[in-house]
């Protein structure tokens, strides 16, 4: 089956990545980049170089863009939009969701298919269906092009709202640097009793495992609004994160993470939560 | 082949799921709990009631105690130390790591076997292979009881120094309040336009599989003392959480847990490192 022609803009870290994986995957694939010479190790792999980005967009209906930001994006499509009708813009740049929303709206005043998208990986992760590429916006633009968009990573489809991806991908990133930061601390204290990075990281990610099925069972808590305390209640984790405050204190690790955590915990246990489980502090993130 | 004798000490929420795995496993369980009620239920599945810890030591050659902390067990074992010589006493009570190798050394001092556990998962996780229990201490009790300690979760072993269980238990249960508080922060944010606990965290446990993936690269980092920005570097994370920081803001979330990581993260940028990866901030947590 011929595999279906492919247009990526943009050719930084990520989107020489992205394109790479498009050429991998027997898509011919035509290149564009404001810094040209970013495309000749591609056009090397045998993509197509264009030399405007009109004549980017003029070689195929799918048209993926990821550049810095989404001002730059703008910059781009707007000299072009009279030629977007009939084809599916998916911009893969970081923004924010107001952004993606705006971008939308302006696709949608201009007759054009807008998808927007947020890569959970780094560009040494494209191409690993491990990895989930999360999308929003026009539903029929991942419909029509799954196949290419999978050949990126997983796609995951998030509904017509456009500002879904970014708004998960903020989310996320926001996860990802609390569990390096949970990590690290932790690390650095095994650390200074002799335990390795990566011996202590096997274990760590083995943990990982379980703390996801905790989430999943405190989703359904969050979702119905009842936090029983059955297992582990907050009053028993204030008790617990005392071992971690003392043992970082001995080995002189920096106590500013634990203290928040014991902080927020303490909120909760002042409200009167102290006997439900640790999904009752949503309620604390609502900030209400 | 007959499954070995064993004895359950301590019959809270956490020791009576042990001495239900033990009996599901079809090991003959003898089972002592200061309020001898906690034992009805466990007796009513065949367990052996002790009247005293005196009976409940003599009954089997491995005795697992599981009470509310060391001073506890301290108190439960002297009064029997010189019945302990010849059995293993596998102690998965919470504690400090210097408790444990005090636990450890006072073992040794009295001629007895002694292993140090620390629980992986609450109390319905147990019986399940999927869920570790880490264990430190004397090497020999491990390899003996092997069977019968696999029958609680995936027995884990990190070799002789008895403090080593409770020092990862404090630093994993660190990463998990991490985890928690990164991923009720990104659900109250998605939450605030309209997505579910359970949808968003169906996405944050595949996406804890991808931040697993980029640890593993990042533990190899930490024990070179390397850390090669060329993914995505720190200046790129404090851009990154920009979005995440207006989006909270803009939704009334609760800041702290982001502005302590973009605390961190300057941290390290204002140190020189903002072009490094952000196993950099290792040394942020290390404290020097
Ligand atoms: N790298 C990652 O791990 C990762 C992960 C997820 C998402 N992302 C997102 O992917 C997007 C690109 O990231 P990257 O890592 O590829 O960054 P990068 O290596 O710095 O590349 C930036 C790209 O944007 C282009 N660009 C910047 N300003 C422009 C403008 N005004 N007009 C036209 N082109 C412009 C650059 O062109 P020149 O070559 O001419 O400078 C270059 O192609 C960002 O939004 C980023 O947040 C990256
Ligand atoms: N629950 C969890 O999710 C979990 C997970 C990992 C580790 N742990 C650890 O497992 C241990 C037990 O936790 P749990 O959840 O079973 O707690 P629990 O339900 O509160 O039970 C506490 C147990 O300790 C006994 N106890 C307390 N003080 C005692 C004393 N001075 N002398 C004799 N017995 C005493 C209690 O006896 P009475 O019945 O007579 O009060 C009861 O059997 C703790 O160290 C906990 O940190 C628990």
């Amino acid at each position: 089956m011929a595999r279906e022609k492919v247009t990526v803009i943009g050719l930084g870290q990520m989107g020489s990545a992205l394109a790479a994986a498009f050429l991998d995957a027997g898509h011919p694939t035509t290149v564009w980049n404001r810094t040209p010479g970013k495309a000749d190790a591609l056009v090397e792999r045998g993509a197509v170089r264009a030399e405007t980005v009109a004549v980017a967009v003029a070689a195929s209906e799918l048209v993926v863009v990821c550049v810095l930001d989404y001002p730059a994006v703008r910059d781009l499509l707007a000299p072009v939009v009279a030629a977007l009708p009939g084809r599916a813009v998916v911009n893969l740049t970081t923004g924010s969701p107001e952004q993606a929303r705006e971008e939308a709206a302006w696709a949608a005043g201009h007759g054009f298919a807008y998808l927007d998208g947020a890569v959970m990986t780094t560009p040494p992760g494209i191409g690993d269906s491990a990895n989930m590429i999360l999308y929003s916006g026009a539903p029929e633009v991942l419909a029509a092009h799954r196949d290419a968009l999978a050949v990126l990573g997983d796609p995951v489809d998030l509904g017509a709202d456009a500002g879904l991806a970014s708004l998960y991908d903020a989310g996320l990133l926001g996860l990802m640097w609390s569990v390096f930061g949970g990590w690290l601390h932790a690390t650095a204290l095994v650390g200074a009793d002799g335990v390795s990075a990566k011996e202590f990281t096997e274990v760590a990610n083995r943990w990982l495992r379980t703390v996801s099925w905790f989430m999943t069972g405190y989703a359904d808590q969050i979702d119905t609004g009842v936090y029983p305390g059955d297992d582990a209640t907050i009053d028993v984790q204030v008790a617990a994160i005392g071992h971690l405050l003392h043992a970082g204190e001995d080995r002189g690790i920096d106590p500013r993470l634990p203290r928040l955590h014991l902080e927020l915990m303490k909120g909760a246990v002042a409200a009167g939560h102290g006997g439900d489980s640790y999904a009752r502090l949503i309620e604390t993130f609502r900030g209400r």
